[in-house]
């Protein structure tokens, strides 16, 4: 089948999958679980082999980590599916109900958005993760994995086409790309194709963007900042500042820059200076910075540099108001953190800077749909409209209003005949 | 200034406007309306020449029509804005709140989109409530309105330049774009513009789409359907459909297919053709149809057109799932409405069409922001993410995460020294 015929066959299926019961995509995702099961030996053969070949190609050993699919790791998606069985259905939610007039009533409820194209990096839970998220919210999907990934992915997408089959889910709900031909592909089915979710690098997400009538879901860069106000507690500040660069530096919530406020930076760069490079980081400072502390100097172009490494920039500013200024220009409306035990200067920042995670006393890092307790997320999203930081569940729905109506015509109001009441009914949809 | 600055100098102020008080707000709304009714014989004025312009250049009467801006619809808007002032403000509110663990609290709240862009047709009308509408929402916008009305949209552009200037609404948040060059110029800046929602022909709507990066909300074609099922009542079934088809053709909710269960066609389509033609509308029907009544043939072509004029396609399904396949098909996801007595039909339907509006007997024609109690629109979306259907205030908002915490650090979590609770709080966040 083309790429288009695949696609026209998810967004048939995403029709009768829209208006699947509760009790059915729950039944489907246990046995998608049970399969997993049941299975773990093909699923662990499978991915030995992707191991083995990808070692002969040199793989780097964070990536290797990152694509070995154990037992740990496929009893970590079983327990990712059992919490996904118990969420509330988040499709047919009423969400406003209004009576127009007598024997007229409008409702809005909650339906999946329909075809969701996800391209994901190697590690081989995503695939699970995603298709079952998918699922739950009624949401026909093409996924293309990782290359490295491509036996385990072609065992996990066969036993979940085999679970959900059997469980009469529509088939064609879930389709495996495996080429970046099909992506290309993908990216011109703007008829049958609803959303693109890509995850991966900086420019591989540029690409999606720039390439596709599709709207995509995701973000690009991830240039979060850590601003350390006047009125910040030192030590505290720090060790923030410390976690938001340094627990985990190659993901897009990791902090890229620090700013400090001019009234303390006497006081903190040589010990912020110490705690960074005591972990290996390598500090780019303004010339401010650098009459301060001995570092390397920072360049117009290292406010705009997501290092994803241990580097970070380091700029001076007089005030909250030229930090915000900074993370506004400089930023990429992903994550940013003031240290300040200043309620007033926390409230200017938090409601001035335009970033979809703002942050107060507390590490960039937390910026996650796991941290925020959404359970798995199919990715954050700097996008402006629909959906904004983690993306969990909710990103996958968009509404319809449904009205009911006996015999309802413009023309009786329009003559006077029926006028609009207009009253909040508060009141689920009910037939 | 180039169209670039001033989309920069709306950005610089949507970031102040998103922060801007509540009260500062409608101090504002209410200084335009007061402005607008002091300022009435400077707007009539302006509007006379453009009406005499537009006669002498032969514009069609129902455009003069709408261009028209005389004291009763001077009236209208200031009672539109007055409306506006007492709705309550939908920035700042807490949409959830979860306690991510002890001292570390999360916030999901409703904050303005940024800059949006909106081009509209020829009622003056449209400036004053689309502007009102992106004040109240705490959103910049650069506004092109048409052409005709070129002296009418200066003066009441300036009215509210002026009147929010002197409520101290941040400079460069309004900003009146004046020919199709700027649009073109207004389509590049997707670093600067959030949010386009052009209003006009199918034509100039796709042209936007195909032509920007910067999402685009609102919709192309309105083809939108009647289906009448085999448990009709035939009185109502057809009432529906001619309020449905000829209430006012020239919109993008009126139907453009009628589709005709088989079983109740014989009965139904001979009453159906007089009806609508008395109407005087001209009737393009399928082979099953023309057995049945004198019409003219439809072709494929048939199914596919939005007519916005006096006349219907009319089509014979063999069930409702035919009806349902063929608004799938066909269908550009705007409103569809079936008739019938009998629920499980109306259910099938209700759940299986893929549009923004699903209505049960009654007319196509209810699906507006006015009819659905919105106060004023700024445009019908037949977007499958963000908003769908009619857009009011809501749809001029997204939403940021706030945290607060206390020093808290990733790496505390990951060292086993603090748990995540998600503990849903259900509080307004308060600083």
């Amino acid at each position: 089948m083309s790429i288009k015929d695949l696609a026209k066959a998810a967004k048939q299926a995403s029709i009768m999958l829209a208006a699947t019961a509760t009790e059915q995509k729950n039944k489907a995702l246990q046995t998608i679980a049970q399969e997993l099961r049941n299975r773990k030996e093909e699923i662990i053969a499978a991915n030995n082999l992707d191991l083995e070949r990808s070692k002969k190609e040199n793989l780097a050993a964070p990536l290797l980590k990152r694509l070995k699919f154990d037992e740990e790791k496929i009893d970590g998606v079983i327990d990712g599916i059992n919490s996904l069985i118990k969420l509330p259905d988040p499709v047919g939610e009423t969400l406003a109900s209004t009576e127009l007039s007598e024997g007229l009533e409008l409702y809005k409820i909650s339906c999946p958005i329909g075809v969701i194209g996800v391209i994901f990096e190697s590690r081989p839970d995503a695939l699970v993760q995603i298709s079952t998220l998918c699922l739950k919210s009624g949401n026909s999907t093409l996924l293309k994995g990782g290359s490295e990934a491509l036996e385990t992915n072609r065992i996990l997408a066969k036993i979940i086409v085999d679970a959900t089959a059997k469980c009469n889910i529509p088939n064609g709900w879930i389709q495996l790309l495996e080429t970046r031909a099909d992506v290309n592909e993908m990216l011109k089915e703007d008829q049958y194709i609803d959303l693109i979710i890509p995850r991966g690098s900086n420019d591989f997400v540029k690409y999606i963007m720039e390439n596709s009538n599709i709207p995509v879901l995701g973000h690009a860069d991830g240039i979060c900042h850590v601003y350390i106000d006047k009125d910040a507690v030192i030590e505290k500040a720090i060790k923030v500042a410390l976690d938001s660069k340094c627990q985990y530096v190659a993901v897009c919530n990791a902090t890229e820059t620090i700013l400090v406020h001019e009234a303390i930076a006497n006081a903190i760069l040589p010990q912020l200076k110490w705690a960074l490079e005591t972990c290996g980081v390598e500090i780019y400072g303004c010339a401010q910075t650098q009459s301060i502390i001995s570092v390397l100097p920072a360049t117009d172009e290292s406010w705009k540099t997501e290092y994803l490494d241990y580097k970070v920039s380091v700029k001076i500013v007089k005030d909250c108001v030229e930090a915000v200024d900074h993370i506004n220009t400089y930023g990429s409306g992903h994550t940013e953190s003031i240290q300040t035990e200043n309620k007033d200067t926390a409230v200017y920042f938090l409601n001035h800077v335009d970033s979809g995670n703002v942050f107060w006393n507390c590490s960039t890092r937390f910026s996650d749909g796991f941290r925020y307790g959404f359970g798995a997320e199919v990715g954050i999203s700097t996008n402006k409209i629909h959906a904004r930081g983690p993306v969990g569940l909710d990103g996958l729905l968009i509404y319809k209003y449904i009205a009911k109506g006996d015999g309802h015509t413009v023309t009786d109001f329009s003559e006077g005949k029926r006028k609009y009441s207009h009253i909040k009914l508060n009141k689920p949809l009910r037939f």
